[in-house]
């Protein structure tokens, strides 16, 4: 998607100007493990116009492959931002309806092809949500991933609004999920999603709904969320939880995130981190350290995108917060 | 619609950032007639979120009225502009389809009221052209203008591309162009909308096809158009022609536009001088005058909205195209 | 008045740029009520050049009517800001003098005709500080307003400095005082003016000088302020106070404002929320929630007038001060 | 003064930001000369704020002194510059009444002091046209100059609608050139001015004027003018003339000016060109032709002031205006 | 190279920014094919630094391969660029001694597998002025290149200043140039490189050195260049040359190009236009008109690299040179 | 040093344009006291060049004299500034390797003209690390300033990584250091360079430093410090130490800074503070708490000079930290 941004903490009334950059969940996620260095591919759909030309190119330009992506279709899925600031919160208008991506064709893509090589496959909540044929797409994608021995995370980010299509998510999402390795899921996702009910005022709510979904779908091994504390628009704490197939659940330092330069993308992020982390460390604690640095950082950087280094990030992990200049 | 365009001559693939400003052949029609103190109402749908909020600002932030306009729907229809320069073109893509406008339903206006205490009614080809809902608000408009005795115009502006919702242009236009009273229309739209014929080699084709034009359709009383020489998109040439009933054809002086800041815009602002010039001087002549000189500043302009003043156009209708500073 | 800003927190002998914006105190106050939805008309004076044109579109822009402004006169109002940040203070240099607004003419204004169909009449200390001929435009004003039943509000806004044109405030102002409803002073100005002494060092100096403010005044019927702690240039926090005539005082709970986007105008959304939570709630201290809920926001906000939303104010006051982005 | 512009070809009314620089007639000339490496200096009135100083910083940055410039009064003088293009004009809202310049006191200038070590003293009609006390310190500043054997030039620059402080151009302005070695001025001018008639429509006009000129102010020995073709505001042709008191004119060739950056200062780059090269060239032709070609660059300079080299002055005065690439 | 430039025609002592664009002789040549669709790669060094990364990821955006491209090194080569207008010259400051480009080392690059699928290698001859060992790399890789069958093609773009490394280019170019199947090169070039001279005032100059030059260097096939005929910094015309080994020129017609967007990499544009002409049309001829017309349609469009899509390449080799408006 | 960076908080490879400023340590110091009224003169080399020119106009402009500065040489020096926020650090890229200043001849200055008259001389450690002949122009002023009596600061600022010209800081410093008054030394700096241990565990480091290092060079009588505990990119504190020749130590209080503006040249600004302080204040505890008021409101402006004002800092010496707005 293009996302259109006034400069600043300009509301839409008082624009002249849009700031663009591109994203959306998947996109983010590769161009954050390209950062890192993890050769990353996105597999999607734009529309055969400039427009679609220069948001495939924002995506390359971070060292993404598109091979696969398609250029077909009208239009370019829009999403606009006003940043918030203090007690006033951020506002997204999301333009998306009839994007190229949501009237693909399953046979656009094959994944044989397209995941050969591969070691892991990420799809998000969002696909599914936006239209039967990206959910089939999706489906065909995690089937094959998975016959291929590729593993297959998802994150479920549930928005009950986006789903317009007909189908309800209570109905599409589940045979996804009992695909995947890894999932992405707090306690209020999983109960309106999966009926997964916790309770909440506990403190291991989030290991009594990832035992229950890891009992529903045996295929997952590994449960991971953040915890946000949004104390302003400008402010916010953050941490993150793992649990496994055993009920152990770790967590991570609560991070001070302020000020906020860039709240969008922080959760792609945190998937990444882990991503590459399960890959680059011996521990799933690490992983998940990996993943919650990597989305702290993302709030200082404009953009949907993690563009912050490696380096960076293990600093980070390494307790190194202070920000101190760099010559 | 918003209008989104890179600064300057960057082209889309190069675009950080995109100016906004709003138009549409009516809302241009409107914003110049305020400009020239001209009471003047713009009737159209705009969605119900702080984007069609920021479009009905800045119209009404020229003065145009917009007591009837209806905010309900989801989407404000967008185009994007990417200007050229020298040999190279400019370019627009459309994404309006599924727009606010384009879904409005006629029983949002109610045109008895609202056409309560004018003198004018415009409209465009391109609004029939976007839906059925939208054809047949205008034909009610219409009718109810006429039933009232208000001038009616139509600037037939035949897009072929436009016209997607199942019906032809060819179907549609006629009975609409039948209400008014001036209609804009060159020699190539005649012949592709209604099949009137002439002779373009000829030095009196547009005379030629202004006679069967107003012969097929009796409510016209004047045929007006503007001949454009395209020398580059930075240097372009103009002029401007009228038929009334009789035959006899008045025609302006031809006006070097060089350097074009912004060509968008440049027919609505020439519609715009017309309808001021016919009720505001003594001749037809000096009508077509008033909208060629608004035309030619317009070109001046950026945005699609002609904001010359009476005093500008007045001036060059005078024949001052010198552009000597003003202290 | 124009204001024009250095970008971020540039120094004017930075500045190679100045960001304009418009505002003023009865502008800030009417335009921040349009964008509540409450129908706010300006009455003013402006130069008949562009610059008094562009004033005013800026105005009319956010819904605000301008019926009854005046086009006459040779200069606009300026004024400079420069935004500072952490210990540094922002800067203001006025440069209003000799104004269009100065200069007025009292016979510019019928206020019979202007009032007409009002519920509210509001003016600041600022207007009968800037010359005699504005005092005396103020006053007919109150006069006619408080003849017609309509409610009087006044922010007494006593700047020492303004006051240049050979009379003293403390002579001015009692007469205006006298016709109003609402009154928003603090101690320090109820002394200055009035000559109305309390004791800053206990609790209720807020409720010593309101009683006394309204035995002197025994038209007002309430008494308000904002209580403000500056922390930093970047960090404020504010509180709201209303004493009515039985001597009750209602205090709001004190909000953190950090970052502050833009400070100035907070005083005048507070005036705002207030009037249209007068209106629209069944308690003055609702109206006073309104209003600091409202000039909270107003901190979050680049420009003098407050431009939240309804549904914004009303989440703040609903206790709602996390920002938390809404899809 | 600060010169406050909206970008590019934008019009007041669209502005959201203007861009700064400064200038004035004297204050240009100074600042081309610095530029061409002649020691220059500026003397003229600041007012005592960050807004006088960033008008003095501008203009130290060009290296000239400000050595005996007085920081008093209240206000920066200001004007406000709108940039046509093609037919449409650029418009001047001045806002300079009442500046420190105008309100300066004649003692603050020891005219003995400030002219030692100088050859040269120019000034413009512009300063005795701002208030009495300007003209007063003009006539002192040109008595001095005088009696210390400095080459004094007058740039007689007469705009009717300056004039407004009780006295008569007519009146004032004869004494201040009978003590001028050079004077720059117009047919028009020496007629509104000083009553002196010439045949606008023979080929030798300004022959004609000078010789009276000369005849009427025996100090003069130079008289030279610039003749402009306004083809469009983007497109102007440019020669200079030059008449001695044997009543010899010479002239230099027609430069055509297109595109044109920005035509403000266009006469100041002439004074200074022509200032430079009487001093740096052997003839007074040459002389002419080095203020022409300053004058023709300055329309490709942003800004009042001439910013070009001393290297492309003398390229263009040698003919080349290819404007060729240099590595 | 960085290319850093003050905006629109501002001067350096202007600039308060810089805008960042990326290029260089082969650099350009690979982005313009890859945005006609032709797979290219560029083989270079960048600094190991965020800027080289910065670099890189310019050049991966358009599409083009950096596969072989190696990261290390120290600094990356810049230049800085102030656009003329009108009489004023563009100006060019490098600063690019020691870049990590003219420090490569050549055993950083392999040849036979770099070429390895490549049907075209070019050269300009700016590599072999930086450096003996930018010399030696691209001697290398001509040799190889040769031995694989691969066309060269080489801009020899002779600049005197540029050779400071201790070597002369009357020794170095000619055995890069023998190496070769299609050379750019003017009269003067040949002359000053290669001692062949040519009677520039004769109408067929070109031939004369054409016909010297390969009967000199026998693998040359084709010899092209551009004639330009400045008229001004903003109006420039250009036509293309090309003689083959049969003596026979062919020459396309004069294109006029006013405004100039931005002159830098027109040469790079023409080659890159040849060199897909000379793959995708029948004739030399076609590929001649495709390099004019990718050069013309570069001096429209910002930044070094021709980013002309081949649609808009091919409507100006048709003679489309209207630049209409596309929607 | 010519700095450039990207806006706000964007990351080098996000960067399109890149601000300017200029500045550097010695630089920098001269500039802060201008601002505060004091007649400073920076003595350095800026290339023969317009960049050269550009750097020296930016230092000029702020009232520095840059009477003895050469312009020689071919490069000017530049630094990448990348702002970081929140947890993420701000990145410096430098590019000064064969700037101008590196390249400095010795015979260039002549330090008995250029300090006469002077009561002051301040170097920086970075001066002697540029190059050898940079530190022998460093030595010789140096023992120039002792001869005549100037005093002689020096901010010894100890980067390992500048150090490449075959000398050790450890054999060149000394000597330098020796001829000083005034010493800016922090524990790790005294380590690293005179091999001066301290328990930097202790209360009291700064001062069992500050007595060996005075013991050492018995010319010291002050050596001074700051000292910063960095929260985040966004959040410092500071606060400033002395200790004199009885090994008296002062302090000043710690101030927070939050959010940070632009953290460059804080360093610098508390030398200037100091050095102003130390002439116009009677006790050396003033003198060092002008120095950290000066370096507090620093942080909050954007560039590497302090361009507050004196009564800027003089309020904050004086507790005034609320930053209230100023009308």
């Amino acid at each position: 998607m293009m996302r259109l941004s006034p400069p600043q903490n300009y509301r839409f009334i008082q624009a002249h100007e849009l700031h663009i950059t591109y994203g959306g969940g998947e996109a983010n996620v590769s161009m954050s493990l390209a950062r890192m260095g993890f050769p990353a591919e996105h597999v999607t759909a734009f529309p055969d116009n400039e427009l679609g030309r220069a948001a495939a190119q924002h995506i390359q330009q971070q060292g993404v492959s598109l091979q696969h992506t398609v250029f077909r279709g009208h239009r370019l899925g829009l999403y606009f931002l006003e940043s918030g600031a203090s007690v006033r919160a951020s506002h997204i208008v999301y333009d998306r309806a009839d994007s190229a991506f949501a009237n693909l064709q399953t046979d656009w893509f094959d994944w044989e092809t397209i995941l050969t090589g591969a070691s892991w496959f990420h799809w998000t909540g969002i696909t599914p949500a936006i239209s039967a044929q990206a959910a089939a797409a999706c489906a065909a994608a995690i089937q094959v991933a998975r016959r291929m021995g590729i593993t297959v995370s998802a994150d479920v980010n549930y928005r009950r609004n986006l789903w317009q299509y007909g189908q309800r998510a209570q109905d599409v999402m589940p045979p996804l999920v009992a695909g995947c390795d890894v999932v992405v899921c707090a306690e209020n996702d999983a109960e309106d999603l999966f009926g997964i009910a916790s309770d909440v005022t506990s403190n291991d709510s989030f290991a009594q709904m990832s035992v229950q979904l890891m009992d529903r779908f045996p295929t997952i091994k590994q449960v991971i969320t953040t915890r946000r504390t949004t104390l302003s628009a400008s402010h916010n704490q953050l941490r993150g939880l793992l649990c496994d197939q055993t009920g152990k659940t770790v967590e991570t330092p609560t991070y001070d995130i302020v000020p906020i330069v860039d709240r969008i993308g922080g959760g792609d992020a945190f998937v990444a981190g882990f991503i590459y982390g399960s890959q680059a460390y011996a521990t799933a604690e690490d992983a998940l350290r990996c993943g919650v640095a990597a989305s702290v950082l993302k709030h200082s950087i404009h953009g949907d995108a993690n563009l912050a280094t490696l380096t960076e990030i293990e600093a980070v992990m390494a307790g190194d917060t202070a920000g101190r200049l760099l010559r």
